[in-house]
């Protein structure tokens, strides 16, 4: 990081006139481990799907079924997820960790979708644990699994590369790699795992389920210690009385599993969590410890990165957060772990949308110090000199 | 632009919660004229370099020979515009518009780079008005002439495609096009001007000028009637004294010119401007007639904007403010035309960086609204219906 910084005051341009992308380029050479660092790209973005039994409290105005029908919309590369990893190259890779109503028939077979599923959704939070520890630590190694293996360009999941799972019952059962490519167009549904490369360069974190912010507040509210009403927000939409009730099912949420809150991370993890935002938490520790940059955004992969920064403390240090959300929630995170966002683009959708459009910038940022010229090699006058 | 509202509110996502990209889809729709706009890449970049006679008055710590060394690292690749072009896409064009110095010897018969000198600097306008009118319109045609170039994928300004002039001397002689690509990786020196599909879909502004800011904000403050307090910057690093210093002086330009700038635009950018400022303004234009989006960013192109926009009014709606400049000078622009940046990255460098960075935001926008799925064809409920 020191060699980088000193590289960038090296470079034709007066010195911090590249302002955050100085700033990205000396973190990128840390989580690499070399100056200059390697560009980014491709990038892997991971999709984990499932559903949350504190719908049952009425948190949300969406039915549960919409998990399912987003699941299909994303094996078949019409979300907006699918829209910005095309653009920005990156491949796509849905995980079913626990969606509580049947997958279309769609689903059947597609490429890019695993199903791993941990449960019918959660248990209800407000009432008992979200899920067991043991079910908390699966869900944890299932999304350092898929880290890895994206990163070593390994078939994710241990997942059949000749062919999927029509039957679409055995957790084990995951559809092919690589059908598509990032390159396939717009109808494209498979995208492929891994990138040109091999191996992907760059971790995008991305989620989907129905309640999810409710249990995503409740985690910020637990590991920061601020109250539900400065961390809980609209979500995709609630009104005023929806906010109110939402708020009150987070405060009822801390005060049933304070005991969790106080044993440690993995505990409330269990406790307030949901099977993606746990799989989340593994997937940026797994990034992390696989030395490339996970770009992370919005309230969902904020709380799971703060789960992981509490349960491996520094993992954040290897994180980028993509994107500012409007969720006071994923404000909070983003203060107590000391990250600036790259983007601020008034999105409010999740999927990994944000972080997904910091891509090319980050990319940029390690070009930068790569490819520009020096003062001296350029013949160019330094005024500092 | 209706279409594309409606169309908005019918894809798979929350409404609004793509925010800025969905304003952007917006305006890119009406700029094209069809929805969904096309996606508006490969993109142009256009550097004009000049020089400013303003500079003896002591504005910029840098000497003028920085210049034409800067338009040297240009062809040759090395500057932090043609990496970010190359990470985006995008071919970069270098103008010599006006540099004062000698262009050292790599610049002669340098693909990319364009030679069309309307003097050996501007006149300083603290004293004198910085060139005539006829010259003032000389710049603003070129730039709107190689808009229209890039756009068409016609060799730009009359190039000859066949080779470049190594005698350097002859204004009309100008490198070839495309002796490159932006896959030609790090040392790649020519870019070509015409991108894959023929013509440019996007056009961004770039410059360089030695003491440039000082004439940008003379006519951010001349057009917008702000003191010269309120719009002067640090540029790219002036200490207390150099922006006391420079203030004065634009101060002192503002009292001189002020019979100019009560007459009108193309007066104001006479007196005030500078070779590359008036180039930028027709570039502008330019880019506006021709129905794609140009992307500005920086004090000196939005300085050209202002300028662009009291020539032609409506001319600012069809560009996209690409970076918020820390520039005190850019901020008043920005307010003035009621443009929102797209990107907030704490640049001060300017040559187009900040607009070049937002390029695959802007790509993402269009691709977002001819892309996603709506909520029928992808069988999602709608909470909304």
């Amino acid at each position: 990081m020191a060699e980088a910084r000193a590289r960038q005051d090296r470079l034709t341009k007066p010195r911090g006139a590249l302002g955050r992308l100085e700033a990205l380029s000396v973190q990128l050479a840390g989580i690499a481990g070399v100056c200059p660092p390697p560009v980014p790209s491709p990038a892997a973005v991971a999709v984990f799907a499932a559903d949350h039994g504190v719908v049952a409290e009425g948190v949300t105005p969406w039915p549960q079924e919409v998990t399912a029908q987003m699941v299909a919309n994303f094996v078949s590369g019409g979300a907006a997820i699918n829209v910005l990893a095309r653009a920005a190259g990156a491949s796509v890779t849905v995980v079913d960790v626990g969606v509580a109503t049947p997958l279309p028939p769609a689903c059947d077979g597609a490429p890019g979708l695993l199903r791993h599923p941990l449960g019918p959704g959660t248990a209800n939070l407000a009432v008992e644990p979200a899920m067991d520890l043991a079910t908390c630590r699966s869900a944890l190694d299932l999304g350092a699994q898929l880290a890895a293996d994206l990163v070593a360009g390994r078939p994710p999941l241990g997942a059949d590369p000749s062919g999927g799972d029509p039957s679409g019952g055995d957790p084990s059962g995951a559809g092919p790699p690589g059908a598509g490519s990032p390159e396939a167009g717009p109808a494209g549904a498979g995208q492929s795992h891994a990138g040109p490369h091999g191996g992907a360069r760059a971790l995008v974190t991305g989620e989907m389920g129905i309640g999810n912010t409710t249990a995503a507040a409740a985690l910020v509210a637990a590991f920061t210690g601020r109250a539900a009403t400065e961390v809980t927000g609209r979500g995709t939409g609630v009104d005023d009385a929806g906010l109110a009730r939402k708020t009150a099912v987070v405060e009822r949420a801390l005060a049933r599993h304070a005991g969790a809150v106080a044993t440690g991370p993995l505990e409330t993890l269990a406790a307030l969590g949901g099977y993606e935002i746990a799989a989340l938490a593994g997937f940026i520790v797994g990034g992390a410890a696989a030395g490339v940059p996970v770009l992370v955004d919005g309230l969902i992969a904020d709380a799971a990165l703060l789960a992981a920064d509490r349960l491996v403390p520094g993992a954040a240090a290897r994180c980028i957060a993509g994107h500012r959300s409007v969720e006071p929630g994923a404000a909070a995170v983003l203060e107590e772990l000391g990250l600036a966002p790259v983007l601020d683009l008034d999105l409010r959708l999740g999927e990994g949308s944000g972080a997904c459009l910091a891509l090319p910038i980050v990319e940029a940022a390690a070009r930068i110090l790569a490819e520009m010229a020096t003062f001296d090699a350029a013949g160019v006058t330094d005024k500092e000199r």
